[in-house]
């Protein structure tokens, strides 16, 4: 069996600063950006991938951070590996002495889950299948054995948790089959920049309504009168039947939050999102009782299991918005969508940046064949940008994600963008640094 | 006035690990380590220190994360910055590009603190006094403009604190004169090293209620009979009029640490500190619900301001330990000790390591002259190891703390020191790595 022999890693940032794509209240100058990693491996051709998303600065220290952490996985045992990747999670966040620096958050989280993922994208390659299809055909056992169940058994057992995927067993292959059929929701938050004009806006809301989006994202929270005008013409612009939703990217007190929400008046908001703090889970409970029946959606700076947890018991959110690149990687997102049915809550995850989209769509995935199965409540975020550096691109028709049939995890980039936005020596870099 | 002109990063790490000082049931190994940073000035003899303190592996990292974050402050004057630390603060941590590293915890997070605390030691030197002191002078509306009040509104405002800080403000001279006379309780961890003989912590436990402590903490949670035996012995040799607790170091689940607790018996415990995961303030609060009436303390890895508010708003809490190097800085623990005394909770800081009882201890005193006064409840741990190799070593007699006098934040260290054991290439390492 293939053998991990070393790898390498790649600051890669992308300069999507220089536009205002990707602007929003806290978010203002993003370069989108990827700490890459590859682990190589003894058989030709066969390389890992995993990467921590990051928005420019910094994006160096999440390489130093996955040195750090992949080291240990020089000369381990693909066959091996692929037999214990929950003991492998819980070895990694568990290290006595790294754990000191998170524990289980910021940079030194973000690169085990890189590190984790490009583990994952080696087993599914070596296995033939995209990661969704490699996970929902694990038993409920082997599942239960990817989480770390570490404080988590107030709200989920593993017993209770293997009740529930036993439960939906029998559905897998019928869940599948319409997936692959008719595909998963997603939403669009291409049109809803902050930097974008009025007209740009609505020209690209209707865009996306003609494209078969359901449901739209505004970025919101700079100036009350702004958002109330762009909701407007939103709403104008998409008619009553597709879906608005808002982004306050962290701006927001929490009073200030309910405040603003109930100022925006009537527009049928269908989520908030990332009111305020994504630490404060009591500050989230606190909005979602203020502004219904407007629901709250957050969770793509939400660190880790622990902090979903919280906002599940609070119910501190309504929309459960996992991300790829942030948690403890495949087995913490495993634990995160399990949460999240035990609740009762639609797993909506986050995506965009670069890659997000590719990599968190395997999760969305996974649910709905073998975990909640299909519901109207699921929708995945979708935008249109630099999926062109990607492996193997999202395939989003019709306001649908149809899933990859290639295999891997989802995070590998292609060579020659690798090169050329490799930071700051690369092409796109060169003149700007 | 002074300018900043450059600043260089040492990974320094003592070899705890080659003792079993230090070993708890989930830290097995720590080497005691500082990425410490100098901050280098145009004024001859005038450097500015702070640290990131860790457990050795990732030590090499976080000092990366402080060249990161230091490298702004190159070419700043230092009377400007002296009137605007907040400004400074929420320049460091709001960095739009670093933020999504955190936000506001983990490896970044805690450079931001060791490169705010390294200026605010500058800023004590250029004023000759030890921060407690330059704290305790400042006006209540200069000590309010410290905080970055963003996300802590719904739980304090600005106008609540000045109202507090000049409430104490006329018994600020009375507070301190009894400060500069009886110093500040401590406490002791040095008998209570799970890695100890009982024979060893036995003996420990009496040299320390002979040297004054009133309180001796014991690391717990590896083995229930040990812990039984270990508190049944630590109490037969303190008699009844010392108090003591226990930590456990993150070792539970929550209704774990309820039943563990509960069956310890009646051995009069004070507080358990750490008992599950610090970020579960859902779960901490449960716990403080389920071993009433034995108390929780936390806080040595709540990550930020955000988390202490929500463990104050849930009563996850009953005891407050702040610490001088995980969070952001001087200006956060100015949040963090105003946070405590709005809810009536007492700081009892985190020390230890190295480095920590030195930094942390201007908080407690600053608490004592200018927040919450002189009481009972406040107490500061203290261990007696590695204080050698600071500049201004703590000044602990008959278990209580003395304020030092020399002008400073506590965080530097002797060269000779940083030297010797200057990771891996200095004396102390070169045999070993």
């Amino acid at each position: 069996m293939a053998k991990i022999t070393g790898f390498k890693t790649l600051d890669v940032r992308f300069p999507t600063s220089r536009g205002l794509d990707g602007s929003d209240a806290m978010n203002k100058d993003p370069d989108y950006s990827a700490a890459y990693l590859t682990l190589e491996t003894d058989t030709p051709g066969l390389e890992g991938n995993g990467f921590v998303f990051t928005l420019g600065r910094g994006n160096d220290l999440a390489c130093d951070a996955i040195d750090l952490i992949a080291q240990t996985l020089i000369g381990r045992d693909l066959g091996q590996l692929s037999k214990a990747m929950g003991a492998l999670a819980q070895e990694l966040v568990r290290d006595s002495q790294v754990r000191w620096l998170g524990p289980e958050k910021g940079v030194t989280h973000m690169a085990t889950g890189a590190v984790l993922t490009a583990v994952w994208d080696l087993i599914s390659k070596i296995a033939g299948k995209p990661l969704w299809k490699l996970l929902s055909d694990m038993s409920p056992e082997e599942i239960v054995e990817l989480v770390d169940w570490r404080y988590l058994t107030d709200a989920l057992t593993p017993a209770e948790a293997l009740e529930m995927l036993k439960k939906v067993q029998p559905n897998r292959a019928a869940n599948e089959a319409k997936m692959l059929a008719e595909g998963l929701p997603a939403y669009t938050t291409t049109p809803g920049w902050l930097g974008y004009t009025d007209e740009k806006m609505v020209r690209l809301s209707k865009e996306a309504v003609a494209d078969g989006f359901t449901l739209i994202k505004l970025k919101c929270g700079a100036s009350l009168e702004d958002d109330k005008r762009r909701l407007r013409l939103a709403r104008e612009a998409v008619g009553p039947n597709v879906k608005l939703a808002v982004d306050a990217n962290q701006v927001w007190d929490v009073q200030e939050a309910i405040d603003w929400i109930n100022a925006l008046g009537d527009v049928n908001l269908h989520w908030v999102e990332e009111p305020t703090n994504p630490d404060d889970v009591v500050g989230h409970a606190a909005i979602a009782k203020g502004i219904a029946p407007v629901k709250v959606a957050t969770g793509e700076a939400c660190a880790n299991r622990v902090m979903f947890k919280q906002f599940l018991q609070l119910k501190g959110l309504s929309y459960m918005q996992i991300d790829s690149a942030r948690v403890g990687g495949v087995n913490e997102n495993v634990a995160n969508v399990l949460l999240a049915a035990k609740f009762g809550i639609p797993v909506c995850p986050h995506a965009g940046g670069v890659g997000l989209c590719e990599m968190v769509q395997h999760f969305a995935m996974f649910d709905a064949v073998a975990v909640s199965g299909h519901h109207d409540d699921r929708i995945m975020e979708y935008m249109d940008h630099l999926h062109e550096h990607m492996s193997v691109p999202t395939d989003v028709r019709n306001g649908r994600y149809f899933p990859p049939s290639k295999p891997g995890a989802g995070a590998e980039m292609l060579k020659a963008s690798l090169a050329d936005f490799t930071y700051p020596t690369g092409p796109q870099w060169k003149d700007f640094v």
